[in-house]
């Protein structure tokens, strides 16, 4: 078990490469077994080059290395945050994509202006709060995540798979690591549609909610009819 | 016939990752064969990487699944909608590509500025209306259809192949696939030219008539003269 | 020596594509040969991928085929226009390239904002005033070409080598083939540079110039020391 | 020693093109030998993909070629300028970066608006003023080295690995060639967000002074834990 996810969650590391939404070692990708709550996760600063599937690390839920040879990713601790707080998800992507960090750094929520967003995303990708001096002398990556989970006190987390962190970067989730890097390529292409439609047209209406509602369930909904059968996605 | 349209199809659908025009699965091209009144198009939600020229789904007019073991893309109720009122078009793509997309999601037509655009597109690129709550929860991709051909009520689809579906995407056309997806990337080059135009000059008058008017007929009028004899684009 | 002149053009219209300055068959390169008074130019609508060497057309200075199986490009009679003014230039290259065409379609010169321009261009990049109805329908690519030669009255085309068409896209040229690509692409490098300069400063001043005149002579004036003794540029 | 330096050295300017930081021949990095007091440099002019890492130059401290057939890049003077003011630093980049250049030629510092920019720059990004006429008449290059020093008068260059010159381009530095090239792909990708930023926000606020700290520490501050041991960036 621990074997397919390290194999999964390697590829979803490269795929991050392959999606170009990574620069040098900034993102990580990480994979939950729920059953056995283990995590695996990328190693901390290894270059997506040389790195292998042995690389991945395996921790458990209070970040202890269970299994491998190298530190893992040092915003380990978030992602942890993230696994406890939202039961149903099984991957975590954090990147410094260009478009989303844009939004990111500029906090300002991705405001839902087309299909393709609503097609993957039920409202807007919201923003969270800048992390106090507190919470950064702190502990300040299980804080992080700890301020992603404050932002989805009235949201969901299986209809919103992914939030801005104020100043920093995209963070976007899913089922299985490679849902979450899926998830993480969405929010970076309806970021730079976003700021071109704001540019075009900065009073643009958000989509009329029906529309909205209708691409979600399209896609997500209990009654989905996009993809072949059984498929969900 | 239909094998060979089956074959056009898939490199169509192959061709819109070329041209980068496509992020995961969102984008799909049909063809019709008008004498058998046959539809080829991309099957819903397949990623284009595992795609076969088998895997591409034929249709009848209705809808209704005549060859293939895939469901046809859920958008197919929009293409057929444009066969019947378009009858010369003989190719359709759909794609949710970065910069007409940015003008889709801002109800903005993109005005004709220039040559590049001239050249293909006698005119202004259209918007469509928003698609009322009551055409949503219908049919709603045969009532995306009928919305463009509503919009295109005063227009000549042989000389604006392409539209822009209101905070949806872009449709573009042509006589058959190839041709389809290659309006689909011009258009998608002239999204790009001018939104970085209006962006230097919001006040850029549209290209003069006399020469919006010159550059269709060069390549496109009874007195065509570019290109090699007998090619008609 | 046409033999040679017909390799160095084709290879010339393959690095544009090297160089992504071209979207499908939108774009050019021609040479000279001044003592016999050739030109070799790519055939009309080609595509670059089945472009081979023999393709290139030969034509005399009126425009009659001379070598070659098929049409010249449309734009042929532009180019000869240019060579007929230009006596020092041995290459022209015409694209629709996105950043440059950006600024033609604005009607805006690209104004020397840093030493990257002042490194190849002279001074601002002109544009073109609108050809007038009665010179779109007279013989057109040939106006156009006047049009140009007109802007550079009281210019020099040997230290600005290239222009902007109003409301169309950018021509550039330079001492061989070789040469005007890379003059292409460097307008194209600054159009995208100094859009970006605007935006973040709409008042941004232009290169003192002290500067501007340093660099261009570094690489360009007869104590030009950029480079390997003997290379010029 | 000093092969091994043209080995690194090679290899640095090589990796300029892999990251798309050069056109044509627009960039130069160079390394030095403190033990020697040598520089290994690029040659000015040669194309990068017909160059060897045979044909890197050998200077001394006053740019005399001390081994190597070809002359050494025109810049060579300013990078001698920084490596005797700046005696921590082992390598240095010189490119015309798109986005990075924009802000050169804009005379903007770029703000640190996230956690992209503070995990490596520990502040602004900032921009030298122009040469005098003076200045540009005389020994221009060295010149050029010269008002980079006393920007960073009142500056830290371990810091701070990078400037803006004015109206020029960047210059970016690290601890030895490969990590000055890092630092100029880093330079690029934080200018390309803050400009994006920048637009959906003209008013940004600047990142926290907390968090700008923590992210400079956790990455190459005493305390580090990014990485792996004993790694340092």
């Amino acid at each position: 078990m621990i074997d397919r996810l390290r194999t999964e969650v390697f590829q979803a590391n490269v795929d991050l490469v392959r999606y170009s939404l990574v620069t040098l070692t900034w993102g990580n990708v990480s994979g939950i077994d729920r059953s056995s709550r283990c995590v695996v996760i990328k190693p901390s600063g290894v270059e997506y080059e040389s790195m292998t599937a042995n690389d991945m690390v395996v921790v458990d839920m209070d970040g202890n290395v269970i299994d491998g040879q190298l530190r893992p990713s040092s915003d380990t601790p978030t992602h942890l945050q993230l696994y406890q707080a939202f039961p149903s998800i099984g991957g975590i992507v954090h990147t410094h994509s260009i478009y989303a960090t844009m939004f990111a750094q500029a906090c300002r929520e991705i405001p839902c202006l087309g299909t393709t967003h609503a097609d993957h995303f039920n409202g807007p990708v919201p923003v969270t709060r800048f992390l106090t001096a507190r919470e950064v002398e702190g502990d300040y990556e299980r804080e992080t995540g700890k301020v992603i989970v404050e932002r989805f006190s009235d949201l969901d987390e299986e209809v919103i798979p992914g939030v801005l962190v104020a100043g920093h970067a995209p963070v976007a989730w899913g089922k299985n690591a490679s849902d979450a890097v899926k998830n993480s390529l969405i929010l970076e292409r309806i970021a730079q549609i976003a700021i071109g439609s704001l540019q075009l047209n900065p009073e643009v209406p958000e989509l009329p909610a029906h529309i909205l509602r209708k691409h979600f369930q399209r896609k997500h909904g209990p009654k989905a009819y996009y993809g072949q059968k059984g498929q969900k996605d």
